[in-house]
């Protein structure tokens, strides 16, 4: 088994607020992530594959039809995007970094050959990153 | 001559939209960064003065001293903000990297010892950055 | 299972040598790490604890709270310190980056929420980092 | 049990080409990578071994010994090399990130003491990298 | 005046080799950058420009069309390719960072707008690059 | 002109003390960074050189011989020392980033052909570095 990983990054706004919060307890859960016109980051998006190299290519994965489907199912849709506002399948989600990495790992699965994806690492700044393995 | 460099980071949302524009010339000048909620980015901000180390202390400037000027003239303004809505002196401003490095650098003459600031980075991505050293 | 993680850097001072070994054992040892007066390093230390993410507020934990616990239990005792004298937990631990990982490890466990550390990382150079995950 | 991560770097060049496939399959699967003169990487390879540490060193392996395989094993085989031409064990093999992480493992196994090898990760370009644990 | 910076990748193989040399003499300048079969390298390119910001967008230069500009006079040119053997306006030059700056500084005053050319970085390795503002 | 960067790193302890100066004072300039035990850096240092390739060679300068300069003038002095006690020509000199870039500066141009160093920078974290170029 080998495991293959493909870099990619977006920029996004987003907001962090709870429906399920008060006004007060918004602010005092994400304080300045829950200012009303949002903030933005460049996110880094790390994907990885599992498998064993095919033996006429070398390759796990081709990294040209992994990007495409990366691009496809996550980065075309959230690029130069407001979370809150522009992704339809965000819609309802708390963007937080590991609400987000279980969004995309659910929209990968279905763009990649069934039981390839490893693993999401999402970096939402150089300080925090959530990863996401699929486990329940 | 001794140059020293503060790097300092904050995440902001901003869109490109101009008012000496039509909606379409707008979308053609900015295309995706013209999207109407906005993205984001992880901006990092490089400042730089200069001077001579004072002989009592080994420094041209206290980097503690630097980092509160740079907090109170500009990130404590901008971070975690929509730059288009948030920030009062930017207002009318079309926050490109370039108009926010000369933003920043009229705040920063400001806030330290005549003469010393040297030289303004202002990263938007990993791709792109505006320099300004407030020449005319 | 998410796994959310908080990267934090701190500079020190260290020296390595060995109270079991001779001065020359110490040398072969250790080389240029065991000289007296000792050297320092930037850490970069990355915690990571695991969970499911609250419903309410998307998080699997807040990283005000994360990056609070790992400053009163592991940042706040080993920043600009000399690792070999300055900190009372460090005591009789030779400071390679295998045991302050390990120390590390322990300190934390005790400050976060039982069950949910996951992982502690320490880089003491661009060129080698020690991973601990609380395995026997 | 604690893992000590070594990074090192080293420069190549390299052609994507496979005999199984026809000229035109190799640039169908290769595209750009299969150019004839072959292009180059500045690979970043990483080196994770296991252990506990060593009660009178505080050490799993001494990073000078590791460093001594690692070069011995591969960096002083692969680098200022053409993969294609210039090493004899890569003979045969398409060196793919991934391919050239397994035999990087099966040299890395033999130099260093037994059981100890936990993971080799190589880094292509800041955008992909190959991960292998010696996983069938 | 603002300086405005584009950052790009490429990777390229390449071999130092000087027609002015003997063997002998190859082999003491360049040691192993003269293996027969080439070496490569990830480069890192960085092309500034400078200008005043355009009152109706903000922008020194539109950041699409200097990446189209540095695409078509370099990097579509260098990408994947032997810098040897296969870019005709190579010819001839020893493929050192400071020759390739300088090339790629001539190609890019060509593209882009009379006078804007600021400087070209050529980054070969973390470790070196060689840096030209056209001065003679 | 061309300009030519070798980067290039060691680790050191240091401490900021300065003898114009009561106790008090001292840690109201330096605070944590006036411990007595000293914390550390992983040190960057880029040195830059200027001039016009040699046509028969394509370089600058050999970047073999510029290491070697610098590791006998600068690093080998300094690496995984203290700076406060274990350089000779660092007596008396206050450690600041700025101080240690104007010393750096002297020794470099001792051991580089006349005219050739064009500048030093010294980052000290990833937050902070000093530039010089030999400018009164």
């Amino acid at each position: 088994m080998v495991y293959l990983t493909r870099r990619m990054t977006f920029s996004a706004a987003h907001r962090l607020w709870s429906s399920f919060l008060s006004e007060e307890e918004n602010y005092e859960v994400y304080a300045k992530c829950a200012n009303p016109h949002g903030h933005g980051h460049n996110y880094i998006l790390e994907v990885t594959v599992q498998g064993m190299p095919d033996e006429r290519t070398g390759m796990v994965m081709n990294l040209t039809d992994m990007k495409k489907v990366i691009n496809e199912q996550v980065v075309d849709w959230v690029d130069h995007k407001h979370l809150n506002y522009d992704v339809p399948w965000l819609e309802g989600v708390i963007p937080t970094a590991e609400m987000l990495a279980i969004k995309f790992w659910e929209r990968l699965e279905r763009g990649l050959p069934s039981g390839m994806l490893y693993e999401v690492k999402l970096h939402e700044t150089e300080n925090n990153l959530a990863t996401y393995r699929g486990e329940a």
